[in-house]
């Protein structure tokens, strides 16, 4: 289950990094690039912090192909996608909130300590998006809309919390999940976010 | 014979490093930093993403002393550098197909299927020149001008190809080479690029 | 005694990551992240490089706490911080040297090669700071302004000069420790800062 909405959330991430690229009127090899790595970043970042080796996508030349795919067929739905712009904050919403849990997963299965292990899920949720602004060249848009990254710690620790009291896995997942879902929707529904720290230049660190 | 072209190459693109760090005013530790990454960054992320380790510069001090040496270099000849246009472009593009090469046999040796072998080629080829782009606070310029990654691409299929059809190591990395430096030097003289991809903004993702 | 001035430097780099969210109007979860990274970010790119795994910080869970803990404070510090310049600067210098001699133990302890060594002391040293601006999309401060990194290299030098001239680990530590404070604290005094390479655009590597 968790298979099929990865395989849907690695679609949906090539193709936010697909838009982000024609922001910077990139060529198709860029498109391409950008919607790898957009969409295969955060695991790729999360395997190599963890030393988990061969990094997951050298094994499944599939969604190398799919995520290059879903790119390229951006270019010719783009004219559409303000139309499916529900569709996919949704389907957006539920790659962040799957690659969180199977970033968990792949932290859990490696022994690391509880924080690692939610630093790894946030890792897979958030990085891919965090790679394709630096790209960009612009500043990491998770890092600074509705509650995103957050909601990726909350579903970490919701994930882990259920875990540590017995919780089956498969109802653990699938709870996890609707209620990450829920969380993130809510908040691009009524715009909430968390409080935004401004601060103007002094002298230090400057 | 690869090896002299790497020599080149690194050289080449250790002196691009410098002039990008130039246009931001860096000091000379910048220029040097700049030149280095440039030149084996790479190298060095292909060497992270496949788990390939010792990373293959800290064997090689040469390398070190040889591209910080060169970006140090090129604030000298600085002000000669534009009449040296077509030169470097030559030199430039051997690098990228020389490294693209030598990326391809790293990821072969390790095993790794064709598709991961390929963007081992171009990860070597490309990545050095975007992290270049990235620490200069600009939007990669190999994703957005004349073939250039696609040259990288094309030369891997083209060596994979010719390897499977069992053509020898020696014919096959000079068939290769040099097509692909006809293939890039043809994108520069006629300005062959790809189509372009823009798109303005909409609310998903952005 | 390097563990303790550790703690202060990681404090004081995840600071001086905080403003810089601040300065991009990041919201609670940005300052957190880019605290993190500005601390840790130069011992785990040092830790990726040299295969040197696990990641120090994924096996000391208090130090993800201290530095996110850190950076959140800093929202509440910041009206004072301008008042505190003297005294960050001092600590941000003390962290500085502390990560590259601390960095060069670790490339010694794998059996690398002296300019390797003395390049995962620079790493440590200054790649928080690159990761901190490359994230809030600016160019790199370290490398344009008063001695900094360089600092780091020359700090690595003699440490590794005075090992090799058998002087013993603590007098080698702690005389090179307020060697390079000192040489840091003048750069700032007296404004010293290394040539700067200006170049305007050509068309090669343009």
């Amino acid at each position: 289950m968790l298979t099929n909405i990865f395989i849907i959330a690695i679609t949906a991430e090539a193709m936010s990094g697909a838009l982000a690229a024609g922001r910077r009127n990139m060529d198709l090899f860029g498109v391409a690039l950008i919607s790898f790595i957009t969409a295969l970043g955060g695991g790729t970042v999360r395997d190599m912090l963890l030393g988990n080796y061969p990094v997951t996508w050298t094994q499944h030349p599939l969604y190398i192909y799919l995520t290059i795919g879903a790119g390229l067929a951006t270019i010719l739905l783009a004219r559409f996608i303000h139309r499916l712009n529900q569709i996919f904050l949704v389907l957006d919403s539920m790659g962040l909130i799957a690659f969180t849990i199977i970033g968990c997963n792949v932290a859990l299965k490696l022994g690391y300590d509880t924080p690692v292990v939610i630093m790894s899920g946030m890792t897979t949720g958030i990085f891919g998006g965090i790679l394709r602004d630096i790209m960009c060249n612009r500043t990491p848009q998770v890092l600074r809309h509705e509650l995103y990254a957050s909601v990726s710690l909350v579903v970490a620790v919701v994930y882990l919390t259920l875990m540590s009291l017995g919780v089956s896995h498969g109802v653990n997942t699938w709870g996890t999940f609707f209620f990450g879902l829920l969380l993130r929707l809510s908040a691009i529904r009524w715009k909430l976010s968390l409080p935004v720290f401004s601060y103007s230049p002094g002298r230090w660190g400057d």
